[in-house]
């Protein structure tokens, strides 16, 4: 369901330790909200030389920059503003040990979209919060309900 | 218009035969709802060794996972969930010879964007069922009009 | 803020100097609007052989083909269709040189999404027109406020 694009240069995100300890944290982040592992999918885009332009310019080499995409599907939130502080905050809180506190400077943005045209290996996924959705935590793969 | 991002894995569509099937199955798919074949985009984007992970963790090899991001443009859906569920069963239909029957495990979401900022080589593409859109499919390019 | 994906076909932006053009051309669109120039990312994603099917076929060698997306967050237009047109003329304006001119097709669509789930270096993007936002221009960086 969360769908993450990470455009990152090079230089950043080389070794798949580092992707791996990023697409874990991110995970952790959804099951908490109650939803399973299996939903969140990290795909890590590298931008390698002269391909990612920020202000017209390459980011200086000294100070990559990574810019994040987000597609929520599963949950649309409320609209309210402190329920969008809290989730954009949360993911910030999630990048610090493996964006900010490496000096990347960096950009993230959430889509969300539409549920109803969403499915996993050909199933509906069952709705946010139901037994269903439960057993799909606890089997941590779409099951047929 | 609709535009279809396919993130592979490594030893998934590595033919060019796989990827044209795909492609044509998605255009018939647009064309049989009246569209022209022309406004159908598919990007084959290849998560080469470990770039993509699912729960934290890169998809078992054996096990391949292909995740599809579809941008619906000149037609929004009635806010029907009869509509949305028939819409989504015919992309599951269609995808099911190139992704389910491989074995492969997959995930797809559909989002829809606002036609006013659309554009193909600088024309505004005409009113969904119009003349002027058949006559697009008839020459399958943007005429002028 | 504008992110803007560029999939582009082999023989198509291989130098550096020609993205950096339509980067520049891009961003001088956003800071005309008032918005700092480092809000602007143009990733250059080439889809080198066949990996891009346009109604089911690879494009001609001859006649290269240029999918364009663009995400805005910091502003979403007014329901006008005077602004809507306004707003998508200008950008097929800046394209112009880079991909019309050079005998390319092309198509682009813009997605709308929302301001609240945007973040940039950690740090909520201060409101369009604020002084903070002229500050942020100023300085071309995300600053503390």
């Amino acid at each position: 369901m969360p769908l993450w694009l990470i455009f990152h240069p090079d230089g950043t995100f080389e070794d798949d330790a580092s992707k791996e300890a990023l697409a874990t944290d991110i995970t952790s982040y959804y099951v908490n909200v109650g939803l399973p592992p299996f939903y969140v999918t990290a795909n890590f885009i590298k931008m390698s030389g002269n391909t990612m332009y920020v202000g017209g310019k390459p980011p200086a080499k000294d100070k990559p920059f990574v810019r994040i995409t987000v597609d929520h599907i599963a949950v649309t939130l409320p609209d309210q503003d402190s329920v969008y502080e809290r989730t954009a905050n949360r993911l910030n809180d999630l990048l610090k040990p493996h964006i900010a506190d490496k000096g990347y400077d960096w950009e993230f943005h959430v889509d969300q979209t539409e549920r109803r045209l969403w499915r996993i290996n050909g199933v509906v996924p069952p709705p946010f919060k139901s037994e269903e959705e439960k057993k799909w935590v606890k089997e941590n793969k779409a099951v047929p309900y």
